[in-house]
């Protein structure tokens, strides 16, 4: 049996260009002379379709489209894809529907549901009920979907869920073990999902074609790199990551693989460049936007952000803006420059100065001068106005550019740097940003060396550098790291880095910024743990 | 047996604060010769302690603060409290703990965990693996927390949930029904609680005593409003609601009591005015905050705001800040002048028009004035900036003042009237707003009339009013409840209210406007759906 990988960028809600998108998979899968075709999870709707699943219009949109556009599809090849299935009761699944010769053939429901970090599957779904193959071409299918797969406790010593549904599958007589996912990116993801994969299918000696889903949903963003790997725990194929792709295998790979698990995902700076870029891209184009402008200060982050952008929708649909200031180096405005020649993008400068001695008069005839954070802060939104008053009259998107380790500490301005249509930066800590510019560099320069070399500062005051109220980016992002992505205690954390005083002040920073990071713009994950959906804090907490 | 029920306001997260409340409380009910004294759900950390969950560090606080704190106060009266239990695999439950002579009586873990809505307890805790009585003073307790009690097939005619915690533990013997809730209010709330509390003590013969948090987290207003309902089906006490409360009751009430349900749960204007005024105040209390500012345009909205807050904080705690454009009217500045009087707080008056023009100068020299959107949302964003400055020079929380049928249909300005820590107004439609000026003008008149009679207008362009852009209120109202808290299609709002174009257009407008919801301020939920965290909607969507 032939079996064609449909790894697709679905839009969510989009449930008829879904559709027209799978069927393009379909005509080329049946020219191609697959018997099956498989699309990863939640595909009719996207994922994560979120509180769109709890609007029955949605569901019977995706009822509708299940019924008109892929069952009839299924005349010409067997098509397995994800969808929301509703009960007779009002309840619902995540479920793989086997649709061939016109008709349903076979369902398998989702039987274990994440509910953590970014996950919410609870919230809307019902477990499986039970496990059983599909037969299909001569062979019974164990079909899997998503977290279903994970949680093999030879694997990972520990597991999450008493049920391990792949176990099921195999002692039931599965020859084949498929997985339809939406299984988001984060750095690392690849591998572990790759070793993880290739060691089931080694325990049990069956074969495992892995579907996942690419493209940038929002925060998420799905990395593709669907898999087949043969019974010996071999990889014999992979897809592209980070974009649509597609293959016809042989159901049972009798092929020789490669052992281990390496290949395009082999994890790197180059995969963090590539889900950011994706990232942008699809968030921009899922949202209507063909243009952006970016706020250029002449600093590392807001040069990396350009960069990506101009990766994302190429540098002529990038606008640039140097705003500078009193406080600003003649430097800055010299490193933008060069930054916006070296990518191609067109630069417009708005000095702010007479807009803040505007606002300082306003405020205090005469405008005496504090320099104090609320000065500060006015610059930064006086930015943050101006990128929003072009992006309102010409139609940008702006792209806001600060990174995780400042949104962890709270040193950014509400309103001002902070203001955006997307945060592209935010999961990226300050010593990434340094990774991602190097790399942007690998063949040629873009960013002018001197950006990346100087120390960073947000020129909001005289001679103001960042490390006057922050300990050096290195140190601060392994503390942030333990804090936030592996939730260690203070105790754990001055054990690993810093002295007490220094732990203690960084971790409070980081409690009492929540405020600002609940208005944050949505930010591209790329980490285990990312603000935003996946960590959900209270504002008004005291820790007591 | 005299039970004493500690109605309180705990912080999120304070651990050793709450314990100290709790021990005062603790002490009261030992003077006033209790036998056992309630506190509600999650008592030690607050409700909801969302993420902080998460934190090992967290959880070794409350096991220490509950060894050292309460463990041993119950030498002098049993001490039954909500808490996070963690299980030796380090699996969380929870928990209502019933301390006595020192020790750990009993425990009985939440059977039903919610995760709808507001709701992520199965992000957090395992279910109960089963129900059991506790005895003490000589009854069988059945003890249940919060949604336990929510699932009586009897009362809702379908049902949530397999299991019915309260029928177990009847039907094993329980001789009172006892409920620790951490219920967070919205319009109707009390009233939907007392009369499924009466229904159920009535079904079953059996007492209930109800014991509700009290106050505002975040989000949340929680109303306590705890009651005690006799065999019969009758309320025989009810706490004071939106504020801490204390009673010593019979434990097996024999008095009469009222048939029906009734009383201060009555349903009104009051009790969404006192929920907001609650929420006002705690958030500002646990942030921190003593003062508030407030941007006064001589709109409803915002002296509504002002209302809310001089009653939460005080009129000498509230600055209002007037900020007249060159659109503004003679007469707004003069109703927000009348309005402050009245209320007896502060005004400030800052007109934008030189910084207004110094942007526009900025951009293009000469100033040439196109009034569009871009125009619109600058001046809002200025206001914002200058509410941001006396905020960060200053002090205070700036209280945004945006309702929430704007917020709804995106009539709003991201980091313009947007700004602020608090959004006041964000789950009140329309409609409502002008029922709290009513009923703040209830004995004397503090929203002067014009202020209520005229039509609403943003005063962003010439003689700009809301009916240009957006259908009368009512109609819109009805139209967004039906969408946002009934989750009704098109075609039935069509049925409802409205022509079909005008529904098309409203619903795609709330749908567009989900990108600056994501950048919101939390508001203060009062509806059965508030946008925020219990309504998780894609931005990069499209229907299709």
């Amino acid at each position: 049996m032939k079996i064609a990988v449909g790894q697709i960028n679905p839009t969510v809600g989009d449930m008829s260009g879904n559709a027209g998108r799978i069927n393009k998979v379909v005509s080329r899968a049946v020219q191609e002379g697959a018997d099956l075709v498989i699309f990863p999870e939640l595909t009719a709707t996207g994922y994560p379709p979120r509180d769109l699943l709890l609007r029955p219009d949605i569901i019977n949109r995706v009822e509708k489209v299940l019924e008109v556009d892929i069952s009839p599809a299924s005349r010409q090849v067997g098509i397995l894809i994800g969808a929301p299935v509703r009960s007779r009761e009002g309840q619902l699944f995540n479920a793989a529907l086997l649709y061939s010769g016109g008709r349903l053939l076979g369902r398998q429901d989702k039987t274990l549901l994440p509910n953590y970090d970014v996950f919410d599957e609870n919230r809307y779904f019902l477990p499986a009920e039970r496990r059983k193959l599909i037969a299909f071409g001569g062979l019974n299918l164990g079909v899997t979907i998503c977290e279903d797969i994970w949680n093999d406790k030879d694997y990972w010593g520990e597991v999450r869920y008493d049920v391990d549904p792949v176990a099921d599958l195999v002692s039931d007589g599965a020859d084949l073990i498929i997985n339809i996912s939406a299984s988001p990116y984060n750095a690392g993801k690849c591998l572990l999902r790759g070793r993880m994969l290739c060691s089931t299918a080694k325990k049990y000696h069956r074969s495992i074609i892995y579907v996942n889903q690419v493209g940038g949903n929002d925060e998420l963003v799905f990395d593709g790199s669907s898999l087949q790997i043969n019974a010996a725990g071999e990889v014999v194929w992979h897809a592209k990551s980070f974009q649509e792709d597609f293959a016809v295998l042989n159901a049972v790979s009798s092929g020789p693989g490669r052992a281990g698990f390496s290949g395009p995902a082999e994890e790197g700076i180059q995969d963090i460049f590539d889900a950011l870029v994706l990232g942008v891209q699809d968030y921009m184009r899922k949202t209507g936007f063909s243009q952006a402008v970016v706020g250029l200060s002449g600093g590392i982050d807001s040069a990396v952000t350009a960069a990506l952008a101009c990766a994302a929708v190429g540098p002529e649909n990038v606008l640039g803006v140097a705003m500078p200031s009193r406080y600003s180096s003649r430097e800055s405005l010299e490193d933008a420059r060069s930054l916006s020649d070296n990518l191609g993008m067109q630069l417009r400068t708005i000095p702010i100065d007479s807009v803040f001695s505007s606002y300082l008069d306003t405020f205090y005839p005469g405008n005496p001068v504090q320099v104090d954070t609320a000065e500060e802060n006015l610059q930064a939104r006086i930015r943050g106005n101006i990128l929003m008053f072009i992006s309102n009259r010409e139609g940008h998107l702006v792209l806001s550019t600060g990174n995780k380790s400042e949104l962890a500490v709270g040193y950014s301005t509400l309103y001002g740097d902070m203001s955006g249509g997307l945060a592209v930066l935010a999961d990226v800590p300050k010593t990434m940003v340094y990774q991602l510019a190097n790399y942007i560099n690998r063949s040629r320069i873009i960013i002018p060396p001197r950006i990346i070399s100087k120390p960073p500062s947000a020129e909001l005051s005289p001679g103001q550098v960042d490390a006057d109220s922050l300990p050096p980016y290195p140190v601060l992002d392994e503390i942030l790291k333990a804090y936030i992505e592996d939730n260690l205690s203070e105790d754990e954390i001055v054990q690993l880095q810093g002295s007490r005083d220094l732990v203690r002040d960084v971790l409070r920073k980081v409690d009492r910024a929540e405020f600002k990071r609940r208005q944050a713009a949505p930010g591209l994950r790329v980490t285990t743990k990312a603000f935003g959906m996946g960590r959900r804090f209270p504002i008004a907490w005291r820790r007591g």
